[in-house]
């Protein structure tokens, strides 16, 4: 694909984990790319993330909600890649406005903003599975009712719908991927902020046991971050995504204690146990999920390539070599 | 009904027109009224709507949006009745970040100060079928799938669901009812920001023609506010109403052109007229809509007891008293 070059792309939380792989991608077909990132040390951008594309992107360090900075980088650009958001449902629940500025503000003032002065940008942005909730059915497909558990998911749909709603009004080309678990190289593995495979990495890596929360027969799927980069970069240029909503996910459903003996098995002595919900998350689990991504494969002709093995067996070499620099490190 | 005699009771938009008729019944039964509302011009806020009731409740007039003030207002309440809002499609396009801090930031920051100094608090949060948007079928019921059509819908939605995430996860005792078209004394008739009912009652009372967008063929519900008020005084004191969601709405379903009819018979010598749709008017236009309001009749016993011709007799003979109050008035 070499839709991409010579094209201005900006990547909002393009030093975080998803965001920096995009770049790495976006780079690697001869596009102009900025990265535009808060770098707020208890998100996700970590600067050993584009350690080897450094000198080929521009770096913008600033907030989304930094909205007149945000108007002068929209200007001239070809493409909008909106990733960036506060992650943590643990923090919309403390800190709840923080998350509605990031989540939904900011979202709004970058719309407005691509309205007046570049209405002629394509934007994909970045949502969660999050949103729809304790499914009613499984996989989830689009049309699954929405039922967010916690106030990032509140923010994280409206966020969405201003995107969907300047299509719809404004004639935006913007398209939503709702993105269910991503893991990989540049993940944060310090916390469970974004995933908890970020936390099993680690766990793995320094010798302690793993540890999987409830019983362990809770069902997900997961996308390799490759994957997932590969739908950003489909759904940027398919003129049938303008106005439309996808599902990413995976047909291969896993529930969390096969994940973890997937795991112990990739790194010899390790093991895992099976531990009880902290309360404050179990009041937000959701159960059993994983997604019908029918859709993203008839209309953008998309799927995972990369399985759940051969993606745990790179994240795990790349925390190997990489490990001390996520482990404890600022951005 | 007596349940409200002595206890204190908040209502946001309280000076609006919704909110002083409710201050009104509340006001009967014996109740300590306290009314926030930010008399904004352009918004629904006017004295004249209390007149009546002016030394028997209190007024503080301050923006929901003032996070302080309320919270210090919200100490020792019995209820809020959380009915202040943005309202205009048409502003929370042109300026949709007042939209988000109105509608859905202040409501965040209501609940949050409910959390913190009055969890006992119990809350009816005063929501809007706009956000079904174009109805896929009719009556819409509750679980017709969310598509909001503007800003404003999108804001409402979050706003709402901020409400029943609270109720889940802390337990405050909180319910949405989601109004349909509400019309009746107090109701902005300076301009359609509210309903456009408001503009054709002032038309028929000043002798110009009542102009009907589209083709007139529109159905649409209406309740009388009267109406409206029961269903929130009555969804206040339910328990099984704590973390639902109602519509209201009317049996009564009627299309624009036949309430035209209806409307210029009420008054001798005056007639209306079909015109097109202004084009921002028909961008969010939606269709028909009328309610399934089966929910509130089963669960909480209500349904509205005004029918449409009384409703519209009291209303015009309100403003034929109390018009000049209306037309031009400041708040």
């Amino acid at each position: 694909m070499t839709d991409y070059r010579d094209k201005r792309v900006l990547i909002t939380g393009g030093i975080g984990f998803i965001g920096s792989s995009l770049a790495r991608a976006l780079v690697a077909q001869g596009a102009r790319v900025t990265l535009v990132d808060s770098l707020i040390p208890t998100y996700g951008g970590n600067l050993q993330n584009i350690a080897d594309i450094r000198d080929r992107v521009t770096v913008n360090v600033c907030d989304v909600r930094d909205r007149f900075a945000i108007e002068y980088l929209l200007r001239d650009q070809d493409f909008l890649f909106n990733l960036a958001g506060q992650t943590s449902h643990m923090d919309s629940m403390s800190d709840p406005k923080t998350d509605l500025d990031i989540n939904a503000a900011a979202q709004l003032s970058i719309l407005e903003a691509c309205r007046t002065v570049n209405p002629g940008i394509r934007i994909v942005f970045a949502s969660t599975r999050q949103i729809y909730g304790k499914p009613d059915y499984l996989p989830v497909d689009e049309k699954h009712p929405i039922r967010p558990v916690d106030v990032n998911g509140i923010n994280k749909l409206a966020g969405e719908w201003y995107h969907l709603l300047y299509a719809k009004v404004y004639g935006i080309r913007a398209c939503v991927l709702r993105l269910t678990n991503t893991y990989g190289p540049g993940m944060r593995v310090k916390d469970a902020r974004q995933t908890f495979l970020g936390i099993w990495i680690r766990q793995l890596i320094e010798g302690q046991p793993i540890k999987v929360f409830g019983d362990g027969t809770q069902l997900r799927d997961f996308n390799y971050v490759d994957d997932c980069v590969d739908a950003m970069l489909i759904a940027g240029v398919a003129p049938q995504a303008n106005g439309q909503v996808y599902n990413l996910g995976s047909d291969e459903v896993v529930n969390l204690k096969d994940l973890a003996q997937m795991m112990v098995e990739l790194v010899p002595g390790r093991s895992f146990e099976i531990v009880p919900f902290p309360p404050e998350r179990k009041a937000i689990d959701i159960g059993d999920y994983y997604s019908d991504f029918s859709l993203a494969r008839t209309e953008l002709g998309w799927s995972p390539k990369i399985d759940l093995q051969e993606g745990l067996r790179r994240s795990l070499a790349y925390y190997r070599e990489h490990g001390q620099h996520y482990w404890d490190a600022q951005p």
